[in-house]
């Protein structure tokens, strides 16, 4: 069992780009992150649903691929979740309606107690009010053996990487600079020396960046 | 002509460690960033005058012949010439001796007027005190048609890239974070938008990365 974390940032180490708005709620700048990862084949037959074969099929969809494979347990934000949206909703079931793309446990890190939510398509999310350290070794408890990814925000990921819960940090670094937003690396000093770090350039100019134990 | 910038950074975008000291004039991190520079072929002939051919001889010794080849003139900022460490001493000659690595005329900015100082070995050192533009103008009026480099230090490159002076930056990006520093890419907000970006990964685990109009 390994704890994963894949993001996608800009060559100056924004995950998450600033201005988030009603009209583009990742901020106005997400197509410049993840362009090249929505061109893939995976994420097109994963995410649109879109088994047309279109989609790319090089050095980027094989990360895609990687990143949905293994899984056994997510980990994520009380943000990405959507409690921070929705505070007074204590029904609140996530924004992926009925079919959340998740299909296994999924830890959310929260404030309050909240009762479990589950879905036919194997999603569950439990809520974990005890920090980082423990969603992530019930997310291992529930993973069956498979990795356990840490999904996000950015803060999540963060706190995670701080904490030295990551076995296995894959970044796509796409050759753009934001400028503003939430930079990934801010105070992680000296973090590669706990890791094997090992780089690829794709067709896309995308360069995958690898961190293993 | 082109101007020419090229840089050794960090993951995490940082071109000048922290904490330089008399010690460690570059940061104590310094070494991180530039390990597999002074580690080529090139690097050793050129600054070392070490000729018995020892050192890197794959893609990052090819980036570092490229850095010493075709430059006509340079530009510096004040720190980078020393004036900062030195204020007082009007006839400061710079670090290098009586063998300053350049061997073509170099801009140096600064806030008040010095007499130009010439080296039999074709250095020849000019003060510009009315800004970067002027001092890369007068620099590409001296290169003889050859490319202008804007050498550092990193405040210098950053207002040579927000002017919009450069048309080549070449970062080799080794991927370590360092935390603190002084970062290269903070408040260029899409600047990639106004060049053409490769990548390439060296077989020390580098990523070189080339902005090019």
């Amino acid at each position: 069992m390994a704890v994963r974390v894949d993001l996608n940032i800009s060559l100056d180490g924004v995950a998450a780009p600033a201005d988030p708005s009603p009209q583009n709620p990742m901020g106005a700048d997400w197509g410049l992150l993840v362009e090249d990862y929505m061109a893939t084949r995976t994420f097109r037959e994963r995410v649109f649903g879109d088994f047309s074969g279109s989609g790319t099929t090089g050095v980027d969809d094989r990360y895609a691929a990687a990143y949905f494979d293994g899984i056994g347990a997510e980990v994520m934000g009380a943000g990405m979740f959507g409690i921070h949206a929705f505070p007074d909703d204590p029904d609140w079931r996530g924004w992926w309606g009925d079919d959340p793309p998740f299909r296994v446990p999924v830890l959310v890190l929260t404030h309050s107690e909240r009762a479990p939510i589950a879905f036919a398509n194997g999603t569950r999310f439990e809520f974990v009010s005890t920090g980082i350290e423990d969603a992530v070794r019930r997310a291992g408890e529930l993973s069956g053996g498979a990795d356990v990814r840490v999904g996000g925000g950015v803060a999540t990921v963060r706190s995670a990487l701080a904490a030295g819960l990551v076995d296995r940090l894959h970044v796509a670094v796409r050759p753009v600079i934001l400028g503003r937003g939430t930079r990934l690396w801010d105070d992680l000093t000296h973090l590669h020396a706990h890791y094997r770090v090992t780089s690829e350039v794709a067709e896309s100019g995308v360069v995958h960046v690898t961190f293993e134990r």
